[in-house]
């Protein structure tokens, strides 16, 4: 069985790009956005659609909220519709040699609705390559492409067994590291450099005292609230923004 | 019966400010984060702590993930611990001459994780007044507070029956309305004036025409990605840090 995809922005992207043999499961008598669907996988000519009942759909998909339609691509399907792994050693061999590069690396961030959000800012400022760590870390399951919208195929991914070992890797190739905490110098004051990794922490303890020791610079967004952090997929966002902003303001054009 | 109040976050904030008679109903056998807040509880010498059982609790919050705690807040308090409701007319008769004020207009937003997720950057950079629609839209409840961290009860709110009227009337006390949408000029290359009005459309259908039509101008977040746009909540996070930034690098100090 192939991977499962739910949630309307997603699948009108996994549609896109599914191989024959996948296949859009609908639930029989609904009507509106999955009528839609319908005729866009009709379109594509290779996938085939079933109707099922809603008790059957919910099992499928162990229960989350999949609005009627659910999408399995075909397993032979080794195409961009798939999310992208990767490795650091080949990520970093692939780089030519004055190439920039963003990698944002995720140091055990637990929640799926933060991870689904993040890949999808990670797909709009084009970040190069997102790097999570292979235990006490959410995973890109079904429900992270969905809350991505579907984005998540489209950002390259490295799932790690050692994330120190990995910064590491990632300096001797050139990159400087940047981690995210409230002690740290603002953001629009920090100059990003060409090749440059943001580490964000865990949504309730932030970056672990390692990883930050391993940090060239602290960074942090100048705020002034009474609660003591922001959501950490809008920090990402900002921080994601902020490095895109100063390329674009170096770099004039248009 | 007083507000209730879930999520560690939010009842630590909640617990700070509780007044005479608020409840701390925990859940029986529970370890851990509840016994942190149980100390806190204690400390505070107002709020009453009650043990219940887990199919009790479940029934309280209608099911809601409340991780063992729930704070009921004395239907007394008027204090800063419940959400601060006012209006435009009373927000700018408060207004001083040259005040300068930042205020978010959520068109039209129906997903309370977003709402939340708004509130808590609302906190964060704090803004003036967050203004919604009585109809179609999501409402700061209880889910909406714990999503916040608690923030939602430092953001000041006005909740209106005419949004565009409103705007208006926004418009006619000095400020400049800037509408979010992808097709708008860049956010960095904008002037945010002292009086500024932000506008962030629904989560799917962007901003109304008739809403985008009062705005004095239309911003966008640059963006290069294949899906089409940011989560709303990621997406007013970096046009909010984007207000705050050029307001410090205006105004150099410290």
């Amino acid at each position: 069985m192939g991977e499962k995809i739910f949630g309307v922005h997603a699948i009108e992207e996994g549609l896109k790009q599914a191989a024959s043999g996948s296949v859009l499961y609908l639930c029989r008598g609904m009507r509106g956005h999955t009528e839609a669907l319908e005729r866009q996988a009709v379109l594509t000519g290779k996938v085939i659609i079933k109707k099922i009942a809603k008790v059957e759909m919910d099992r499928m998909v162990d229960q989350a909220d999949h609005r009627g339609a659910v999408l399995e691509l075909a397993s032979t399907d080794k195409g961009p519709s798939k999310i992208q792994m990767s490795t650091i050693k080949e990520f970093c061999a692939k780089l030519k040699d004055d190439e920039s590069a963003l990698v944002l690396v995720l140091d055990e961030l637990t929640d799926p609705q933060n991870l689904g959000a993040i890949l999808r800012s990670a797909d709009q400022f084009s970040v190069s390559l997102v790097v999570i760590p292979e235990r006490r870390s959410a995973q890109a399951n079904s429900t992270v492409v969905k809350v991505s919208s579907g984005a998540a195929q489209y950002v390259p991914m490295a799932v790690v067994t050692n994330l120190n070992r990995e910064i590491e890797n990632l300096k001797s190739n050139g990159f400087w590291v940047y981690g995210a905490d409230m002690a740290g110098k603002e953001s629009f004051k920090t100059v990003f450099p060409k090749r440059t990794v943001l580490v964000m922490g865990n949504e309730g303890k932030g970056l672990r005292d390692l990883t930050k020791s391993l940090c060239d610079q602290i960074v942090s967004i100048p705020t002034t609230g009474h609660i003591d952090s922001l959501n950490v997929s809008v920090a990402t966002g900002i921080l994601l923004y902020e490095v895109r902003r100063q390329q674009a303001v170096a770099t004039p054009s248009k």
